[in-house]
């Protein structure tokens, strides 16, 4: 495949694909893009035919923009509607633009309800009004239902879609009851019990379902006890209940109690990507994976993260501005204070990374947090100590006056143990006012670092060397 | 319960335990930790007789180090083996250095063979072996055959106990032998269909299974497509899979082909979590998840790091001290030279988070990488020039000298531009040489943006003010 041929009716070869295993080769992109420039159906057709909607978004996400549409163009009528809610938001929003409502409405209806309900919610509500008027009504009321529920809860997670059956029933019953319905959920592990007023009292799984007889009742081999999770629970908790219970499937209820959706496992591996996703990126400054974002929205969303950025440095440049006597008596220490600032904040950012993940994940709580706080102040004196000597030592090396060698252990010390302690502090304190410690932290923490440190070390030195 | 009572014989109000469905209550654990110390069983038994396992182990991990082994004085014989594997690991070495290979023995042969693998391999080689000596041989056996295969792979996740069978049976004869056969797997979602070699060939859903009629052929229903994971493929990969694909269980085969284990889904949340949170870790400069580890050992865990940090600061000091004669001249510079080389950190910070996800997600390939590349050097450019136009002026306002302003406008441009190539092509080298771009990246980029800030902004400064 290495060498194109092109002849409009050569084949891929199937070895070469490589979707079918480990996602995108870069070389069939490339394949794909040439003929989608030369305007070859064929073969695109015949390369695609058996790919997963999965690998066809990633290979729309991977095309030049201006060959995307083309590209739907040539794939008119055979694109499996999966592949909308596979695609990146920012691709799709794109995509999206260009479309009649009546063709997103097309594609919507085809999704399963958790899936529509995330296409459309991306939408602005008046577009979204646009398409929802193109879906029959039954749908759109499932729809419209599915949006009512707040972004990220349970509600918007949850499959409607579900067997329930009352709890005098058989396992015969049930069994006929799966085989006579038409409309059942996709995929199911487990048959919910429910009472007279539809309240869940038990599950069973599927597979302890077949391995009894017909006549067993369902509420002798029934699992009680459930974790049942209220539909307005946030989808971060929702992870949580499924992670620490190792959960396959729960029901999800409403204030009533009574059971109205289920949340299955393969829901929650997308909640934890993006939960973890979305504090990688908070940590770093980020608001949102805007790889495929366009240049000014890009340029938009960073800016804030470096306009805080701006004024904490400005703050810092005033802290050393104090002390400008000293640095024009003493230029070394020009050359040296960059040193403390930056090993504190880099102890700073170790310390508030383990302590924002100890608090995503419920570790870190206020039973012990005295002793983690300890330990983390007594590791930066550790720590503090040992790089206070080591830097102490070159500077009196470099500059050939103890005093500054001196000076400048005692300021690493301090600022070291400053940063252990507010990196410590600073998340614990925002959790505690509903801040998300990911998305604020990292600035604090640094502020405190930079300017404890330049000020330590500038203003040791003015006392002593002056 | 906010009130406490010293009548041994008192019981925990259910509503107030809170562990049923929030993850413990700081007050529950305060109550059991009161509890321990005053060596009151009675109380701890009742407060703790319906929890999960899971809710044990992160009490565990809650109470202060020297209550712990009281607390399992106190437990004993009531602990499910499952606490063991819900542990965090430095509490569980921390356990299970205090205990006779045959303790350890005894919970290992009652745990899930993945978890039971996972609990083993944290041992030192020389304690696997005596735990192993004390496991009656059939076990050992399984044991040793997952412990043989590599750290972090399918091998380790996978569960042995699965049930296939052969393509020409039906659906009666295949639920005659689910209700016959007694050692059948705890939980299962699918039905695997194998050849005479034992070779996957297909799958049926549990579901399907229960809708079809007795005499309908498992061939006839089965979903011939299936996913196969190599039993030496990275779980991380295992992990991507079942994500891209929505994959709720895959089969795992062996160099031959033939089917050897399943893995599950709810085994994938974890490796999900796991990579996560060591990306979010590696990104924050600390190896692993020591929120739990000893002071020495945290301290050892963080040095690394911090030592590569002093020698880029020292790098950055070295630059700057080749323009000591201009800073002496003009001491605004030291004031101001913090601010671009931070704003650079942080530009730099901000592209490398998005890239280093991106690749980890797939998202970038070679075939975007020349496109994304042109877009993160417009976005810096822009904030760039923004920036430079907001410290300029601020610059110039706080010393009075236009050039000041002029000079810092376009170090900071240069810096961010510097950032945003630097961001992006970093952490992509770094995986084109098979170094994991979240553990590295960033103490690159940061020292680019350092040097190259303090050098274009003390430079330019050399050349136009002196």
């Amino acid at each position: 495949m290495s060498e194109l041929n092109t002849d409009s009716d050569r084949r891929p070869d199937d070895q070469d694909t490589g979707a079918a295993t480990y996602g995108l080769s870069d070389e069939i992109v490339q394949e794909i893009q040439n003929a989608v420039e030369q305007d070859e159906p064929d073969f695109i057709h015949a390369a695609l035919e058996d790919w997963h909607s999965a690998d066809i978004a990633d290979l729309i996400e991977q095309l030049k923009p201006k060959l995307r549409a083309p590209f739907f163009q040539i794939m008119e009528g055979r694109i499996d509607p999966d592949v909308y809610s596979d695609l990146d938001e920012n691709v799709r929003d794109e995509l999206v633009e260009g479309m009649e409502p009546a063709e997103i409405a097309a594609f919507v209806s085809a999704l399963e309800l958790d899936d529509a309900v995330s296409v459309l919610e991306d939408l602005e509500t008046e577009d979204q009004q646009e398409v929802l008027n193109e879906i029959p009504a039954d749908e759109r009321a499932a729809l419209e239902e599915g949006l009512s529920f707040g972004e990220d809860t349970a509600g918007r997670l949850m499959q409607r879609n579900l067997i329930a059956v009352p709890e005098y029933w058989n396992i015969g019953q049930t069994i006929d009851y799966l085989r006579d319905t038409v409309d059942l959920p996709e995929e199911f592990y487990e048959i919910f019990v429910v009472d007279p007023r539809h309240h869940p009292i038990g599950t069973v799984p599927l597979n302890r379902a077949m391995r009894n007889k017909r006549d067993t009742n369902v509420r002798d081999i029934m699992d009680a006890e459930q974790r049942l999770i209220p539909v307005d629970m946030d989808q971060e908790e929702v992870a949580y209940q499924f992670q620490q219970y190792r959960l396959a499937s729960a029901a999800v209820v409403n204030a009533d109690g009574a059971l109205i959706g289920v949340i299955t496992v393969d829901d929650i591996v997308d909640v934890i990507s993006e939960e973890a996703e979305e504090d990688i990126l908070r940590l770093g400054g980020v608001s949102e994976d805007d790889l495929f974002g366009s240049i000014l929205s890009t340029s938009r969303a960073r800016f804030p993260w470096l306009f805080v950025n701006l004024l904490t440095a400005i703050a810092a440049s005033i802290a050393i501005s104090f002390f400008d006597a000293t640095l024009e008596a003493i230029i070394a220490l020009a050359v040296l204070m960059p040193i403390v600032a930056s090993m504190g904040g880099n102890a700073g950012t170790q310390t508030l990374t383990v302590v924002v993940r100890a608090i995503a994940t419920k570790e870190l709580t206020s039973a012990n947090m005295i002793r983690i706080l300890s330990k983390e102040t007594i590791v930066a004196l550790v720590n503090g100590a040992i790089f206070a000597i080591l830097i102490g030592g070159i500077a009196w090396a470099w500059f050939g006056e103890i005093r500054i060698g001196i000076i400048i252990s005692i300021a690493m010390v301090i600022n070291i143990l400053v940063a252990g302690i507010s990196g410590m502090l600073v998340p614990v304190m925002l959790e505690k006012m509903k801040v998300d410690p990911a998305i604020a932290s990292s600035v604090f923490v640094t502020t405190v670092t930079d300017i404890v440190g330049f000020v330590a070390f500038l203003g040791l030195a003015t006392m002593v060397l002056l």
